[in-house]
């Protein structure tokens, strides 16, 4: 693996390492000092085009508990503003001595064309509506450790998958490690044409509730125009909304997941939220460490720990 | 000690511990590598939701001279924007890794509602006109260093107490230190209930001046409302400013301290800013010191300097 | 040397020593940890009050590279904006710990000022259109690995010199280095007095392009007032940028330099900047170089690699 770059095409085996080394890295940052010397000396830039303080974070801390040196590329007041080209930062940035860059962008497709003006690895931190593979790693860690294995797992992904980087990075990574996806969308929040996508849909959230093992509740992407499809805000959470009422009716061992940021009284409600069946924090621990095995992987780091 | 939130309630057992530390901390800066290993791993977080260039350099500063990582929280670019509640903020940097929070927030009591929702230890860096302890802290030490002890000097806190975390935070933990304070200020400027302060109030600078041992300037914090009260910053510099005139009326051991940014020509004149009874400096690094201190003592550090 | 303001006066035994630095340090960039402990629990403070920040992250990168810290003064929500003066900013940065810092400013002179209040070393990073000396020893290193010298080389500076300091910086450096340097602009980006600038002047680029060793081709400025002087970008194009068509005519060695961030289609045509004659990546590498050397020589490190 050169970079990490979609979900859709990665095999199970290949997913499946990344998962153990996240296991092993998620061990590694509950000890006392959750740090490893195994890429000290390398330099991760993450370069966010699109902010993201939430998932930099994640990828800094991750960078440091391997004890490599970040690089922030923040373009806000950057040469970008001053008319260079995209592929000049990428290439002045590999020249001050990065060794892996991890691109967020708003457009689908820019990690790419990244991957292919540099020569270091290039981690996906999320592209336009397109791709975020390392969230797609930690929701599949945080359900592996749940369930033991993602197969046979009916999971059902909710909301606007339309315009949710999320949604697809998961749908092809868990599908590939042998889960059961249920897209709960109406036709408006899903995409024109689902041609590929190992999926089954359903238009109502009450109509396969209490089916699932797993309910991953995606956020109301208003920022990419997923607030204009409904209504009102209440519509939504009446047919898609985690409510303490859907909780009520789930099954006992039934996990709810969700990205990040909630917004609660939207797509879930406080009682979902605060529920023990409700994993949202154990999914950002386990983005730390899925991060640590991407780099790790990526940069080839000595297990000398 | 859990968390550092306020002064008030701290005993003089426990402040005075911290200025030990502080003093300790502040001899390991003036070696020629300031720095020990003794938070080597942990991560503080640094949770400014009110932006100070200033105080978060100096946590940082201080926690890399322990050798810990920091992980800066940045709201402007953040969740918050996207409509997560500060709950959820915290509970995700805690499920990050973070070891400790240093919180800042323009409302009063914010700190408090974070440590009851993170089992972290949290330091309150400044929450609105409330308190402000690691300045409190940083305050006594430059006290302590220059007079040796607190017990009997006469402290006076002038200007614009009512809008000021820091007069507010100092005057618990220089009266529990042994300190007598005097609140400088027009009743417009002084909190409209001092029942339980530890105080005299003096209407005029000028009524004590010569008798005071330390007088410690505050800012006008025009942007909590304090600028209003005054018709003119000409007046305010008259009654309350500290002008060349009024230093040379000065004891020639009184010291002065501001705990910056100072704005001169308004609180305080050029010639009292550089004279060599102005400890804003002094202040300025012993900031570094009390936090190394409260970062220390709340992380249960090894001292294997 | 105490600071690191300007390359005019500085002698050749000095620029040859941080370039002979510079060398090694760029060897050790390329090692697998390309890292040394040589200023391990030294800050670095970087001080930009101008934004920039591919300058900024190159300062950080070569700090990092020798195991320094950082503290990144940005004073967007600083002090400076509720009154503070440079100085006492400066000062408080001292007073943190600070061991050197690099300061660039909008305002000729500022670092100066600034190595007037300090006593810690200064090294300029840009001010106004005055200086920029460590874009002037990465240029010369870039050249020095070039040619083997940069004795008898024939360079041309071209365009906006007037606003620039990069030219500013590069013609003392290069000059000093014993090269022969003219300038090319029209008189409208000339500075009005050219006394004491060891240079010849051509009025057209096509007049001395086969005759030089190599290019240096600037930046419009226009944030600094250098777009009003041309009544279009494209007339620029045609009398001072290097387009492909000139490209053709140069001699097979001459090199092409350009500080970065380049506007591609204005001052170079994409055929140019993607020839392997043009130098702009080894340029960017070579700053994380020098800029090793010359906190190395103004910080006396232990060269105990």
């Amino acid at each position: 693996m050169r970079d990490l770059l979609s979900t859709e095409g990665l095999d199970r085996a290949t997913l499946e390492s990344l998962l153990d080394d996240g296991e092993e890295f998620a061990e590694v940052l509950r000890r006392p000092i959750p740090k490893v010397p195994a890429l000290r000396g390398k330099t991760v830039a993450t370069m966010f085009f699109e902010p993201s303080t939430r998932t930099r974070l994640s990828f800094e801390r991750a960078a440091r508990a391997l004890s490599a040196d970040t690089l922030s590329f923040a373009p806000g007041t950057s040469s970008l503003k001053k008319g260079e080209s995209l592929k000049d930062t990428v290439l002045t940035i590999q020249a001050m001595g990065a060794d892996l860059m991890v691109v967020r962008h708003t457009s689908t497709g820019a990690p790419w064309r990244v991957a292919e003006w540099t020569h270091l690895p290039v981690i996906n931190g999320g592209d336009g509506a397109h791709q975020h593979p390392t969230q797609a790693l930690l929701d599949a860690l945080t359900l592996r450790q749940r369930f033991g294995s993602l197969d046979g797992l009916r999971i059902g992904i909710v909301g606007d998958i339309r315009h949710s980087r999320v949604a697809r990075s998961d749908v092809f990574a868990f599908s590939t490690l042998g889960a059961e996806v249920t897209l709960v969308a109406p036709p408006t929040l899903l995409p024109p044409d689902l041609t590929g996508w190992p999926v089954e849909v359903a238009r109502e959230l009450d109509d396969v509730l209490t089916e699932l093992d797993a309910i991953y509740l995606l956020r109301v992407q208003s920022e990419r125009g997923g607030a204009s499809v409904f209504p009102s805000v209440q519509e939504y959470r009446q047919r898609f909304g985690m409510t303490r009422q859907r909780l009520a009716r789930l099954k006992p061992d039934t996990a709810v997941l969700h990205p990040g940021p909630m917004i609660r009284g939207v797509e879930i409600d406080h009682e979902v939220a605060d529920d023990a069946r409700c994993l949202v924090l154990n999914q950002v621990a386990n983005g730390v460490a899925v991060r640590m095995a991407a780099l790790f992987q990526l940069l080839g780091g000595e297990r000398d720990e």
